[in-house]
């Protein structure tokens, strides 16, 4: 059966680097016998910010209204807005979803924003019991694709920016494998504005030996949601035990005090 | 001098506990004979979406349009739409920034987001020579101020969201930092919608106790652009000798493969 690919693509010209990594991404995967479907925002107008117009109808509680006890509802009703519908659709489609923007301010640009506070609403993308290794999306897989403004050297240990695998974690972790998804390394473009155009298209071309293999690389690790107590999720003592003899906790985030695990949200296998 | 205080807001309800820890700053602030200005975003319909209509009259390349040199060009020649102006006089008159808004996805919602990647343009937020302890803003202010969906536990170094100041090093050294903002320790409200009714009181009576005292605070500490060369942004080699024997790095995010310095997102004086 083929698989199903959507790009959620976030660049305001189709001149961009960007759009030339989305179109690649397209154009490979569909040789391979991928179904690929684009989601555009810009060009879709997609709208970014959480309202109660995303809610079909009333809303429980207009005095004080809450956007993910609300959105929860009319997910259950089927109440929420068609922009919101239609791209719930597409993930829940989607093999694998690749996010593809230029890096704003060590993050993902407004609009893509939207879409994750909009269309990743509760019950359709999580619950309290389905999350992380045991979420929704624990069959599907998702990856970051961007381009940068700066040199790869800025974002290190010893960088200006500080290490990439640091900003890299509320995305990867607190996005992406909050809803279960297996996460594939990200594909980042460094400075590709920078670059000569020889320099680009090798960039290109690498994305391209890259996608050729996607589907079966192996994804980032993360721990298990059986680590951690149900009750206030907090590493299971048993489980910390293990970790006390060795030089990385179990996660970047869940680092137990100890160094970071070199690389771990950018490679897969760290 | 009579402070000035600008409140950049985001929630979509006056009766939420971010509308009560708002309206607490604007009250406090002002009986301290502050001015205090508040952007509630929701309310203005503020655009989060990055686009050409940000800039008036032509743009300088149509075709392949890059928002951050388009952006850079109109701000030079005032050609910024009204919306964006208009923050932007709000933010040189401040002497401190308050963001106050529910974390979205472990950051801030879009139409924040949009805020910051539409007003920060490069010429008036930052510049290559402008950065971080050396940044535009370096005279002012500026802090996160939040409430979570989970409770403190969940956001430790052995929880399972990872340790919260993983999560706020992007958004205040990425953003708040780079601008050269001295950035406030952030205020943190633990899952209020899962307390009582007391428990929130006593929240917002420890902010109002806290904003009494705000504006004589320490910032949190980054380290100085001059720990770093003017070449590729790495830590100058004389600097990071200095550190091979101490303990941590000299920040989260440069952290030379050492520890995490403890709590250093949350607490100044780390």
């Amino acid at each position: 059966m083929a698989q199903k690919v959507l790009i959620v693509y976030a660049h305001q010209s189709p001149c961009s680097f960007s759009a030339g990594a989305k179109d690649a991404a397209v154009e490979v995967l569909k040789a391979k016998g991928c179904e690929v479907t684009v989601s555009d925002l810009y060009d879709m107008k997609f709208k970014a910010t959480a309202t109660a117009e995303d809610i079909i109808g009333e809303v429980k509680n207009a005095e004080h209204f809450r956007y993910a006890q609300e959105t929860k509802l009319a997910w259950e009703e089927g109440r929420l807005s068609s922009d919101i519908t239609e791209e719930q659709r597409k993930v829940t489609e989607a093999d694998l979803i690749i996010f593809q923007f230029p890096m704003y301010w060590f993050s993902v640009p407004a609009i893509m924003k939207g879409w994750i506070d909009r269309v990743l609403t509760p019950g359709f993308a999580y619950s309290q019991e389905k999350r992380y290794s045991q979420g929704m999306f624990k069959d599907k897989k998702a990856m970051l694709s961007f381009t940068t403004g700066s040199h790869e050297p800025m974002f290190s240990a010893n960088g200006i920016h500080g290490d990439i695998n640091v900003s890299l974690w509320p995305l990867q972790n607190g996005i992406l494998h909050y809803c279960g998804f297996q996460v594939l390394a990200p594909q980042i473009f460094w400075a590709p504005s920078s670059q000569t155009p020889e320099a680009r298209k090798s960039m290109l071309d690498d994305w391209c030996t890259r996608l050729d293999k996607l589907m079966g690389e192996e994804p980032l690790s993360f721990p298990p949601l059986d680590y951690f107590d149900e009750k206030h999720f907090q590493l299971k003592p048993d489980v910390a035990e293990k970790f006390v003899s060795q030089e990385f906790g179990p996660a970047l985030g869940v680092h137990l005090g100890k160094p970071l695990p070199h690389n771990s949200q950018v490679k897969a296998g760290v």
